[in-house]
């Protein structure tokens, strides 16, 4: 076993050589551009290591690995798009540097590329992955549409958001893994195990998102903070909120919600407020617990060393101790 | 063998019984919508025909047909937007009749569509046909992206052109065809020579459609007849006469191309006259004969019946034929 910034650096030096740009080359710069700009590469990196815990070398998963970030990316390039997003990592988007047209046309390609990387493994294990990532992908596809539309929704119950971040989020970090434990050729129950213990902290990992949204450091947090709140994204904490606070909270953060000043500030306290009165702060808290405590109970049914356990449940204990 | 009738019907029995709209219908109506709109169904009719031809069962193709004409489907899609489409067919572009983020949303779950489509084969064959679909899916892409660049560029070259169109049209008909070889599993060299069949009538066949685009029966045509002018798309006529006319031949054509008038006839009218004078509709139609008497000759090498030859010819010469 290796630590996390080896899994990184190795993935990135294979990135490296994998992505160079070619002709045309307005299809393949923008595809360069997005690969490269950075982020935490917790999907290759989680690839890499589950691999590794399952007995295999992480050099096998590296394809696999990549796969996942370039459908990643690829997710990021098409969203940003239909949210009109100007900046991603802090860097111009995709479509804002280039046109529309481009961010549509090399995602296109990129999510090709991503199934080819799958033919550097055998025939059978070639299929297992391709049929995981298109089962994995299309999933996601759903979940970004289930987002789009509660925006226009007032309705959204908090089993429908859990399952929007399911699709959305957490089914690419669950297929991470356990594609790292199809290369690594560990048995159908650790398959299945390891997509369980993914599934989980991939919520758990999305709901601290919603959280760092709103409560996050400006300092160390990537996106602009109180950027949901901003742009009226019914989270976990919103939905809980109207949920539990009383008529008159409920009101005064639909009002709220209604709104989009050009001043921001006063109206992101007053829901942060809101937010910590009702108790949905807390409630989001300890639903992060619940999932990441989920994610360790499916930990102790895994057929691997303690150690091996104890990589896997500090990992899942840092991403959620995360301020970025 | 059965005959061309047949085979779109039995196609289309299929396409309707794999297509259904299911949650979130957001993402899947457009799919259904795009799919049902009509179409010729050439890419997929091939690909039956060319199992049976390769002593396969059509049946077998089904599925391979289907990945290639979600896959078109999702390239029109996508395109059309690119180009601000309003009509496809006759009917309302999804982006239109939905909105942009839709149509960006459901083509992306249309291409990992196709690739599912693939699962029903063993792993070898589904090996085959997902590494011939996602190569010939990126060329598809590096196809659009020359078209596009194309449009600023007024030094294109009729290799270039070519190249373009290559890419663009031709291959994926190659790919019908060498996917119901595939299935039928024939010999490599059968694949490889009805590959080139196929693409050499690829390139006929998008060679025709430029002619009819101008030429074209209004009342058969499917779009309207003088678009290529009205966008000023330079086609292989344009680059034809701008390379053969003569010095005040190829000013008049420049400026006609330099504008957008309102009403087009004149337009159309003085262009389609600079085609046919400056002998570029001749040429174009000579391309069009040596590209299709190119894939007549390929299947001269083919290893099967000459009956099952001369039906594939059959075919070609009635594709060159048609008037839509």
């Amino acid at each position: 076993m290796h630590s996390i910034d080896f899994y990184r650096a190795e993935f990135m030096d294979y990135l490296d050589s994998k992505f160079v740009v070619q002709e045309p080359t307005n299809l393949y710069e923008p595809i360069n551009y997005i690969l490269k700009l950075g982020g935490k590469r917790l999907r290759p990196v989680l690839a890499l290591l589950t691999a590794e815990i399952f007995d295999g070398s992480y050099k096998e998963a590296l394809n696999a690995a990549l796969a996942i970030e370039v459908f990643h990316n690829f997710s990021l390039v098409h969203d940003d798009i239909m949210d009109a997003a100007p900046v991603r990592r802090g860097k111009t988007t995709v479509h804002e540097k280039w046109d529309t047209n481009t961010g549509i046309l090399s995602g296109d390609a990129m999510l090709i590329c991503a199934y080819q990387l799958f033919e550097n493994y055998e025939p059978k294990t070639f299929r297992a992955l391709a049929e995981l990532f298109s089962k994995t992908a299309l999933q996601v596809c759903e979940g970004q549409q289930y987002d789009v539309d509660f925006e226009t929704r007032d309705d959204v119950s908090l089993p429908e958001y859990l399952k929007m971040i399911e699709y959305k989020t957490a089914v690419l970090v669950a297929a991470a893994m356990k594609m790292g434990g199809i290369v690594a050729q560990t048995s159908k129950e650790n398959q299945e195990l390891i997509y369980g213990f993914g599934l989980n902290l991939g919520i758990a990992f999305q709901l601290q998102d919603d959280l760092l949204d709103v409560f996050g450091d400006p300092e160390t947090f990537g996106k602009q903070v109180g950027g949901d709140i901003i742009e009226n994204k019914k989270t976990y904490l919103f939905i809980k909120a109207i949920e539990s606070g009383s008529t008159t909270v409920k009101k005064e953060l639909l009002d709220l919600y209604s709104i989009q000043p050009k001043e921001p500030e006063d109206k992101i306290e007053a829901v942060k407020s809101i937010f910590q009165e009702s108790g949905a702060s807390k409630a989001t808290q300890e639903a992060i617990s619940l999932y990441t405590e989920k994610a360790f109970e499916i930990l102790e049914s895994l057929d691997i060393s303690d150690d091996k356990k104890l990589i896997l449940k500090d990992f899942g204990e840092n991403l959620m101790r995360r301020t970025v």
